[in-house]
């Protein structure tokens, strides 16, 4: 079934409950530990999540939900909600404001609906499957990107690639940046990025690594907005992405990004059949 | 003579004035080129400087002035006035709201008085010669910092690392961050970092290929709230330290961070007469 007004408002209503629990940790004490897989959580993101369950868990009982705090909780409809109450809780715990709440419904797989929401500075992207992206209600846009040498490329951090991965992020970050460290990437940001990517502030983001709760909300908010969300071979996202993401802003750019990041290890990829 | 109310009135102006002056850009049409130093400049770089000069020019003419957009003005007082308008303009010209308006008082070729603002989120910290920090008026403390195994250190972009800086910032990582990527360092955040290590929420910033104009402003906000600025060898920042910047929010993790990154490559370095 289409996404409905009555989801997109529960949605709302999830990210209200979310940024209410995480606002008065911020910048104060939040309880900071290191999880089995070494990332960071914090009192934020745990409360942050049983916020938003309870309100699913009451009003849509039937629906799945995979949360990065609390695992997966198997539903009897062809939804489930995928939750991540604080993409980039190493910038929430240091006191930056470019974090967000990461809110996704998904149906029979694909993710129809996406919030990215900094419920410190009081943003909030919304991207609907075959809708306009809003920030804060008003329509935004990617940005034409007519070459790729010049343009601007986000990703979180770069110890963030495994060791395989590496030549093909440095050769997309050459192709972009000409070896001119002051025009390199702009790091930090995790899912603020993507936002940002959708309002046509940057161009690339590329990222590896990432699970289902990082990226399903970050596709309607950017595709909504004219850009496009694959893996590094031009391919839809799926759990078998191994989380290597692609964020380009401007859909004429993707050859010119694959060929660039496949180029220096003369790789055979499969451009396949992604439409363009 | 001791910084006055009147000249901490008049650092204040001019960080109104620049804000002023950058905030109707950001996330708008900024114009950005690239300078011969290959970094980036804007519209509300050169207008914010020139804003500030303005008002210099008008109530302190004897006072010398040195920015970054402008270069320097000679003065015939033993003051002078150290402006960057926009330090992280590649995070201002990507729409994220923590970049900083620089502003030192040189007296006798040390900063007595340093603002970092952030003019968006008008967040202004302020530190003073002898005086305690503030952030938008509330006193501001580093905090206290046990061990640097698990503590958290910032800095803007490895890429700006020269390449026999590289080895002694890695062996500072590994200190902290013991291999772990997901507790390595903060990427992004310029003199931002200064100031929320500042205010007590990130223990180490390491950066390279900083000029006075990037941290003299740092230097008393960051030791107005209990942290030190040094070079790599501990010793006082000064135009010959070849832009090896070391902000510590815990000077009892000097010798930590000193032996540390000189420790891998055998080093020999001077502790000299630093005061720990």
């Amino acid at each position: 079934m289409p996404v409905t007004q009555a989801d997109i408002d529960l949605a709302h209503r999830l990210a209200d409950a979310a940024g209410h629990v995480i606002r008065p940790y911020f910048r104060h004490e939040h309880g900071v530990e290191i999880k089995d897989d070494q990332s960071p959580v914090t009192r934020a993101d745990r409360e942050a999540e049983s916020a938003m369950r309870r309100l699913l868990d009451a009003e849509r009982s039937g629906d799945g939900i995979v949360g990065e705090e609390f695992g997966e909780k198997t539903g009897v409809t062809n939804r489930k909600w995928v939750l991540d109450p604080i993409d980039g809780t190493r910038s929430f715990t240091v006191g930056r404001a470019i974090f967000g709440t990461l809110i996704a419904l998904v149906e029979d797989g694909w993710p129809v609906l996406g919030i990215i929401d900094q419920p410190v500075q009081r943003e909030r992207w919304v991207g609907v499957a075959g809708r306009p992206t809003t920030l804060n209600g008003v329509p935004v846009r990617t940005r034409v990107c007519r070459e790729l040498a010049g343009s601007t490329i986000a990703t979180t951090s770069p110890h963030l690639f495994g060791e395989a991965d590496v030549p093909h992020y440095l050769a997309l970050v050459a192709a972009i940046s000409g070896g001119n460290p002051r025009q390199g990437p702009v790091y930090g940001g995790d899912c603020y990025n993507y936002g940002l990517l959708a309002s046509g502030h940057l161009d690339v983001v590329c990222e590896s690594g990432l699970q289902l709760y990082d990226f399903a909300a970050l596709v309607p908010v950017v595709e909504g907005a004219g850009g496009m969300m694959c893996d590094w071979n031009g391919d839809p996202l799926t759990a078998d992405s191994e989380g290597h993401v692609l964020a380009i802003g401007d859909p004429a750019r993707l050859d010119d990004v694959l060929e660039a990041m496949h180029r220096i290890t003369g790789d055979a990829h499969d451009h396949g059949d992604h439409d363009h």
